[in-house]
């Protein structure tokens, strides 16, 4: 709640258009639903310009289903399931499909789904998704979903490790043209030191847990990407597509 | 390198302005000064936006004052000192007033000071830095310091910690207006969660090593940071004010 | 075994009414039964104001209806099955049955169950739970199925998580009129750190192990709430739902 | 700000015995005094039933004297230094004495003091400061220095440690009476679980940094303090004595 | 090899009854024979006193039976396989049987077994193995198992922990009789500590996987153990019954 | 791309056999084919004198066919597929099979499988790799697979162990004679810095994640072997038999 | 307090001998003196066979002087201090000297010492105490200090590391005969692994905080030796040369 | 001690050349001179080709003295002192000048020193090392002085970080003629990565303790280098310069 709209409630009051104990029920009818078991958040698309996603972990299909449901009719923006095993997901398009809403990016990795039921309408900004290996893809195409449901179409650079450099070299020009970039790797994570100087845009790195052994599930590459000696590299957490789709949103306005 | 410039270097070489032994010799010709124990970046500041800091850690006073006088004289860009000792920062004075330059910002937390002897040309934008304690002071002053020679200007909220809410509340309308803000906290950092969740614009979370025992020199509010529950908050290495900086320097055109 | 008893047999001894041998036998039968495989605990109740709750991991269906079945049979206390299986809550129950108890409160994570079989009397004191996600809902009802046994009755505020503040500042008047407050929240934990700083009563943080990658399985909420800027704030072992519920029942007399 | 306040807030607003302009404003004014590089929180012992300690780690000596004065003329609450180097300690008496307060409690244990300059109106319970030895009693004085200016009076245990029980059993009466028990123990923790399977009062553990080698600076400690087997313990950080006594102070109304 | 061996063989040399090149074909041919993926070592029991015990985990149950089978036929000593699958433990029993060898002790966890095929002759020493909670029972059965395996007929103590010191003390008796304590305990591993305070005798302590979130699979009991403040308790690895029944037998001559 | 091919190509474009249009195509037109979620990396074997190895986790089976097609087809080095489920292992076998390769060796340890499609010709140098246990042997055959696929003809010694140092030291002449060691050992380790004692040639240490509890996954393992007090030992990361493979045709020209 | 003295006391009572109230005051009157700041253990000798060493760190110089003096003047048996800085040695020295105790045995490692004020009666058994390097020289020596105080009489074999066999092995028959060994090792602790497989007779290791780097400050050591492949090796904590020496106490009759 | 001088040993023996006694005698004279405190190993230059350099730490200037002087006397191979402060280098310096021997290369980096006393003759292979930032360069010295001892005359290559591509590339010729090749890199450790992707040369890469908060002091670059994505790379531990060296040492014959 921001000071304007606090205001314009005083405002009723002063005016007699709302009573003191109107306005603190008002003030305690706070934007979102309670179903019980959970608080759909109604106006973080107009507080945060980005949706509430529901995350699939700990939830049944049918609170998937419910959660998904509620924001599609209750709010207008992008509204989007993530980290959904196969019966989340089923139960959710239901429920999706029965308000009229055909979801549009489903990115299934096999590991975990992420299905975009209503996106934002198309934003400006080139945003550039590179990966380390093939095995971070199932990362980075979290994060494409969720750019996706943001309003962005994002361009995504598979497989450009930098034990092969060249394969990284040939992507110079796209590289150089974006105007935010996200670096997917997992192992040692050294892509986002190379990227970082290659670019002077945005760079958003995100640490998979790629890899076995010494990589240990992600965290070398968090820590890698931490130190990195290429200064204004920021990192999210480890396989934090989403996250670091976000983080794009907040960063291209 | 990219390949505009090298597109150039084809054409004079296609036209016979240049031979090719010359064409080989000049890409070899690497924008960097050779001082023997460093390589000074003199192209970092154009093909980055960024000046290459001058890091003080394990170098002599002599090889400061050698590195931040050769960025003075042989580059028009930002030049700045980091995490020096004052022995450092001394004898890299004297070298930069010998060659016109009395360095503006200093930034001196007792353990470690940050230098700014030639800034970037202002540029627009507003950046809130804004720190949980007190004790998380000397690195939200490196964070300045090095904004400062970005050419941005900062307004600094110190002690702003969660456990009295009503401090952060009471700024929220600076903190709406931010274009970008830097979040400095130790202990549980859990400053940046509640920040990320009051602003749509990007933030980058800075974990200090302030606090004892189980903050763990800043790991736990590393961590806090990268599990932040308000989604796309970014993350930079612990104590690293000089990375938010820059970091912010890339989001903001 | 505590002085009063002591001096009580010792009277029996001076007295004659127990001789040496006697009160040696009598010191040595401590209020405990031997199963073979487990020793029950009868005074647990008595001496710490709380039951030995069944702990089920690692014990056979049959020992858990073993153990229920001792504890209903030969004390009049609380009796509760905690962290059961499917099959070891089918075995336990059939075992209180057959001794007259159909259980009360059920639990069932799907993860694990509890099941209180025999609950305290009704004990005064406002408890209110409060979780940052749906995803920490298990370890919540794990609490409240606890405090359920020992005689509370509390309220579950679910969701509150800080990425929202609103949905925590509109439970203000809740969460003020309680007497003690279990916070559960996984990934960054902030929660508590906000929730202490919100009231004046005792605040029981349980970290739990929701989330991913760095969240490391609910380490980082552990540091989270140890290093917590608000005072005060007790911490209890990651996902332990049941050491909160029998700390708050320390805590109210 | 809770609920009642706002509405006595909104009341004048509706009474037009303040503007709503004032009342943005006034909701603004919130009770914090800035002191530019602190924001010291007049309302916490109002809010909280605790004041906030002056930390003295990264503040200059002049600044916690600042501090300290500021909190002694502005609030009538406890008002107490912690974590303080003997020039702090110093230069706060001086600002203190100054004022007409002469400090009242000083624990100072060599490594930190803490100096309670006015204390609060004594409160009832019985708390009980237990040490596992000798080691562990910088941690458990500055607990008991806490818990004078929260008004209580503690009576401290040392060197109670587990490898001799019966000095632990001599002590069963005092621990058997008391309100509230912290236990103090570095090395591997162990008393922790001991005392709570004795009272059934609420137990703080408090890990510390005693010990070397495999102790790992107070991880160990903590570590087997969160397992503990005995229910219901709750534990706050390492070395923390001050956050134990706030949470004695949450806990004994 | 020993000295005397050395030098009877170089007697035999010396004194022609062996030749050179034969003396050092024997002392290649050292004492285990090579089944091509193992080198069984027939001599470890002479060496050391114990046996190789055939370790179940990444072996094919034909490569149980033929090392069983092969230790059995070439040897004398104990034979005894460990953390064996139900599969590697019926191919084993069989290989046993076809020689004549029907096994004796077989504990089985559920989660591995082990099983003892042929005894050493009985030793004196009275051992006793005491756990803290009925999970760490198949820990402590691997241990009894493995301690009948060396010819010791110990006695167990379940259930001890000290959340109920008086369970504990009830033993008293049994565990001053012993030559040599094994403790076997999970979570925070108090139990080793307090038993350290109790008995002069020999304690090594086993910590155990048991417990989850804080107690990190065993490490935190680990190292609880290793700072015990009783002093000369030693430690083995986690789980590592079979390593205890071994540090014994090293001990009791 | 080294100096040379830079010179040649810029040799044409000064003669004007290659326009700088196509010269910069040429200088694109990198070595790998894009099959959309991989880019085969066809000169890494004349750059780095080692295949690009088809990593299986993280890819469908008909992408690994589709990758081992790509490498026979259009390459002559050696192809080979490692990390592989049963299921890859088919689906890529099929393929090459189709283009008339049948794959040569195959290590399958049940946990994954190594495949060598088409071996380099054979290479001189005496390579042994030394085993701890057997259970280290999956490791181990990774190892021997992938130097067969480079050409080598290693020599395995499984169970040498230090705990029976007479099984190793019956290998000295074996172990005196290789021209590079591979140790592949887990629980502690140690047999790398024995061997490293005995032996001048270069040392390749794997720590394998063999054995339980304190052996962290390999951790233990790792950090041994990363502090051998035999100096010159060189690692690779956990489990990493096809690093170690590698390293060794780095090491032998 | 065992079995039989609470038998005599309690035929005391019964024979009216003692009263009720008396019996309760001398079960209380437990075996040792309260000098304020710490509880000093005079039964200790008695109970577990070994004194109770003043530990230094934390303790004033006139604590330990107050300490050892009180131990001096009331026990009979071995009195030492331990991890002593130079000026806590020297007010421990003048008290003892006061009570006409010179101090025999001074392990003075330049880090800490340990003094030996009354050594034990001489014992029977044989003691080696090896190291693996020069630099693990300080455990080693603490260790041979405590057996001095304990009654024993070690030889120490230092600078045996498994990196040269040879040297080892050339001690083959010392540690043959040795009924106890100590193996003192840091950065990688092979050395504990080897003599486990040399020797029959209960090996103690040490790990301790030599090395740097991936050494760990003694963690490495520790895991190696609590992983090691050779059966019944136990572990004490790191640089504990105390622990290790009161372990051999125990297990030496 | 191999088979041919064992057998040479035994022909004397059936030659009566050298009695069974003698031989016994012989075979434990070992090649090392006992110092007391040290076992000075003449013939490791022999056995594996390289020096047992004296390690500083944890010795007396007299005893760095007396080892060097000892192996200056005793042997005609490379002797050399490592991580020796001022006072250490110093006494070894007397030593070594008495016994006719000025040292060669002094490697000071203030932190520590590496002094060569006697050099081994030179030897054949071009050795490059490479650093990444100027921080590198005392473990890069450290590194440079062994190979010089070892007779190699090394290339440095400082300052040549992923942050800035092009002074790498700036390199390739002198990397690409490299026989072996050693990456010295603190903070993210990329540079082993991107070397190892450019050279078929074998790659020791050493991580250093450069850099501060998530770099761990040497840990991320350390798992970095272990996950590396450039296959055959090896790693030594954290800062050790001299161990890389003595790879390489092993290495090139």
């Amino acid at each position: 709640m921001d000071a304007s709209s606090l205001r314009a409630l005083l405002d009723d009051v002063a005016a007699g258009r709302c009573t003191p104990d109107d306005a603190v029920r008002r003030l305690r009818r706070l934007p979102f639903s309670d179903l019980g078991f959970a608080r759909v958040d109604h106006h973080r698309d107009l507080r945060l310009g980005m949706p509430e996603a529901v995350y699939g972990p700990g939830k049944t299909p049918e609170q998937c289903a419910a959660v998904v449901g509620e924001l599609l009719a209750a709010t207008d923006g992008p509204v989007l399931l993530t980290r959904a095993t196969e019966v989340q997901v089923k139960a959710a398009m239901a429920a999706g499909t029965a308000l009229g809403h055909a979801p549009g990016t489903v990115a299934d990795s096999g590991l975990f789904a992420t299905v975009v039921f209503r996106p934002a309408p198309a934003r400006a900004g080139t945003v550039v998704v590179i990966t380390a290996g093939t095995a971070d893809l199932p990362v980075a195409h979290e994060c494409t979903a969720v750019l996706d449901a943001l309003g962005f179409s994002a361009t995504l650079l598979p497989d450009c490790g930098v034990a092969g450099l060249h394969r990284l070299l040939a992507e110079l020009d796209t590289l150089s043209s974006a105007d935010a970039v996200v670096v997917v790797a997992g192992m040692e994570g050294a892509l986002a030191s190379v990227v970082g100087g290659l670019t002077p845009a945005p760079v958003v790195a995100v640490p998979t847990s790629t890899g076995y052994g010494a990589a240990l599930e992600g965290v070398t590459a968090l820590l890698t990407m931490l130190s990195a000696c290429s200064s204004g590299i920021t990192v999210v957490g480890i396989d934090n597509g989403y996250g670091a789709a976000c983080a794009v949103a907040r960063i291209l306005p």
